[in-house]
């Protein structure tokens, strides 16, 4: 276990934030709820824009860029939203030296901005439909923060299409869903349950909203990426009409959907482990670290040496890594230092393997060593390893979600479980909100999602609240 | 001419906004001196955040995220920092629903931000350099906007590298001014001088700036990017220390470093036509759209069919290309439309091609055809074309610059150049701030920089306004 990391079955809350501190992933900023987000959590979240951004283009979006500021009379012409939006603004009033005439929110996130400029956009059904993503900085004023999962400003990709008719929008809806279920299981090796939520966990304005949930090692749920199908409802508030093909006008039909810097604490939660970071090797930017051992001056030059052999087989298979030959540390601290920062492969030489022409490969999900692997074949081996990682990251994170996941019929036995072990409680429920509100209440766990995953939705029976007849049952689980 | 865009001739400005809005690259705001950077415009700025972003990487930069929100009294904290760029705030009172305690200031720039936190960061030597960049919006509260080259939200990159010495940190405002021409030239196929600022042009809180300034067809300077030594300035405002080797405290050394969505501006008035925009093919995301030509459905078959061994050919070479299959426009339409959108290469083909197995290629920057190239060959020949256009555009532009770059040592001679026809005057300055004032006051014309290149800053002379002894050339010219 690492010094400076609280261990998980001590205090996992304090266990997260020590990873995330220690790992060099972010800072606390001198703005109350604002986090730093340093190198090594920059670099994931480049990974993850990566991947997603070429996901979006393979589906036909494209990126482009909406003001930060928006009118205060815009956020407060969709009911719903400002209802749901506005407690949480941060608000500018003063802009060059003086008072503004009208007020200016933050974008807590960008549907009326954006609705406002469709407006000008389309006319016909030709202009549609439109396919837009943006990457941008978001502000939510909150009272509790932490690091990454809940901060005041966050970093986030937001989707905003317009199309002319319903179905098209229902599928882009769940076009998105699929394509962040992909992401989150092939890059961040962490299954997930696709869902629909309860409409009092709806985005605010939509007509009803779709989510991926993961479970992370304290059992608890983390909502991981949404998709919202809007319905006419902004087109309605910011008369957004276009003539289609029989010549008539008619409101447009609109989605969104988003993940942000969330998926960092995501993936923290679900691999980490009491040593420090463990990162799936898809979004590790340094996938390997060599570390030169030597007790000598000449064993140093040797063992240096020696490096470049290994340094030359890892660029034949492009493989990003880093030599760690700092003078001033032992391998011992060396090895803790990379393994908090939770680089995949550690590759070990010393004097012992340059006599058998081998080096020493350690993987950093398992924390075991294999030796004597032959030198010549380090690229390849450590492929392999990275591949391996990637694989058995997921499987075990699905393995304990499958572990920790109880279909309960009772609700006597749904308050004991959700207090010990915890876990996904997949449970009938009657779809009344009186219901939901009370397990809340009783309980913290909340409605994370109907699932579209037969095996758990099933078929109808009792809620278990009520005992009135329920279509199925949701996932109930206490949440980030 | 292109039917939407007021020739340069008649009016050059308005043709500037003719061309950022039918050639869709970003369109006016709701929100005052705000834009939106549409999809065409985005997809530029995306390409050239690629090759910048590989350019400091390979520089040895890392890139991370701090927050928009700057506390009132940081900014407060370097004098000449705050006296520049205070009057530009916009500025937050209002936070979740409550008038806050300490005002927030939305980042006009983020040496304070950045620099309250290496103080966290900085303890030893060891802990330097630290080589930061990130890539974030700006809000600067402008009264006179143009979208792109001023705008009251922008998007940009600041590099901040702190350093434990002032010779390495020098180094550093140098190499990365390099790294900006270098992508200036390389990229935006615009020649740029570098030189230094004078110290009324200088950044608020620098010891020094450098700069790139390049020529617009109006003859007008942009400067296009700015590189700025702080010395010990904002260590000296953030108390960062660091002991150094010789285990004494230590005040670190700083640079800062920038370019903004301004190069798209710069892009846009060094290249583009009385018909639109022109594109350096290497910020092109689409280098090529094929225009089919039919009359019957006979001929659209055949046509179309022909169309997709063109496609074979550009994708064996890795072009991007789009084709423009459109049934509702005439080719016509289609070639006019893409000349507006700056898409370096168009290949046609029609029913005589096909008989010829040929296409014919169409160059934008000279809005010339060459015919019968066979069909075989579009990939290579395409490849070629764009590498020529890349170059062209470069070449045309430099030989525009030395066209319009006078050397003047008469002021009555530079009263009239500078009206008519303009451009770079290259003159003898004593530095005296009076003399810089005085020109700028009865001609517009400021100060771009005291130029680095030894031929135009030439040997001591007269002051073109005082007469007094001074000790080289300095570039003039009236600046967006």
């Amino acid at each position: 276990m690492a010094e400076n990391i609280t261990s998980r079955a001590e205090d996992y809350s304090k266990w997260y934030t020590d990873i995330v501190l220690n790992a060099k992933l972010a800072d606390y900023s001198p703005v109350k709820g604002c986090m730093i987000i340093r190198p090594n959590g920059y670099a994931i979240w480049e990974k993850m824009q990566a991947a997603l951004d070429k996901m979006f283009k393979d589906t036909g979006h494209e990126n482009a860029y909406f003001p930060i500021m928006i009118p205060e009379s815009f956020m407060k012409k969709e009911a719903e939203h400002v209802e749901g939006f506005s407690p949480e603004c941060a608000i500018v009033t003063i802009g060059g030296g003086k008072e503004l005439e009208e007020r200016l929110y933050l974008r807590p996130t960008s549907e009326t901005i954006i609705w406002s400029t469709y407006a000008k956009w389309i006319m016909s059904y030709r202009d549609l439909p439109i396919l837009i993503n943006q990457w941008a900085n978001i502000i939510r004023w909150e009272m509790r923060t932490r690091l990454f999962l809940r901060t005041t400003e966050f970093l986030w990709q937001e989707g905003h299409t317009a199309h002319s008719n319903a179905p098209e929008a229902e599928e882009e809806v769940s076009r998105m869903l699929n394509v962040y279920a992909e992401f989150a299981e092939k890059f961040i090796a962490l299954p997930v349950i696709k869902g629909k939520k309860t409409e009092s966990e709806k985005f605010a304005g939509a007509i009803y909203t779709v989510c991926i949930e993961a479970m992370m090692q304290d059992r608890k749920a983390l909502q991981s990426g949404t998709s919202h199908y809007l319905g006419q409802n902004f087109a309605k508030a910011f008369d957004v009409t276009f003539l289609n093909q029989s010549g008539e006008r008619e409101l447009a039909y609109a989605t969104s959907w988003g993940v942000s810097t969330r998926l960092i604490g995501a993936l923290i939660m679900a691999h980490s482990d009491d040593n420090g970071l463990v990162l799936p090797p898809k979004l590790a930017t340094v996938k390997a670290v060599i570390v030169p051992i030597w007790k000598s001056d000449e064993e140093r030059n040797i063992v240096l040496e020696y490096c470049k052999k290994i340094e030359g087989y890892l660029k034949e298979k492009d493989i990003n890594y880093k030599l760690d030959d700092r003078d001033q540390y032992k391998p011992g601290y060396k090895f803790s230092d990379w393994e908090m920062q939770g680089i995949p492969v550690r590759i070990e030489v010393g004097p012992k393997d340059i006599q058998k022409n081998a080096v020493v490969l350690f993987r950093r999900d398992t924390m075991k060593k294999e030796f004597g692997i032959p030198l010549e074949k380090t690229g390849e081996e450590v492929l392999k390893l990275l591949d391996d990682i990637q694989n058995n990251l997921f499987n075990k994170a699905l393995e304990f979600r499958k572990e920790f996941t109880f279909f309960v019929n009772d609700y006597e036995e749904f308050k004991k479980k959700i207090e010990d072990p915890g876990g996904f409680l997949v449970s009938h429920w009657c779809e009344s909100p009186e219901c939901e509100e009370k397990v809340k209440e009783e309980t913290k766990a909340s409605i994370r999602c109907i699932p579209f995953d037969e095996e758990l939705r099933g078929s109808d029976g009792k809620c278990i609240v009520c005992g009135k007849p329920a279509p199925g049952r949701v996932v109930f689980a206490k949440a980030y």
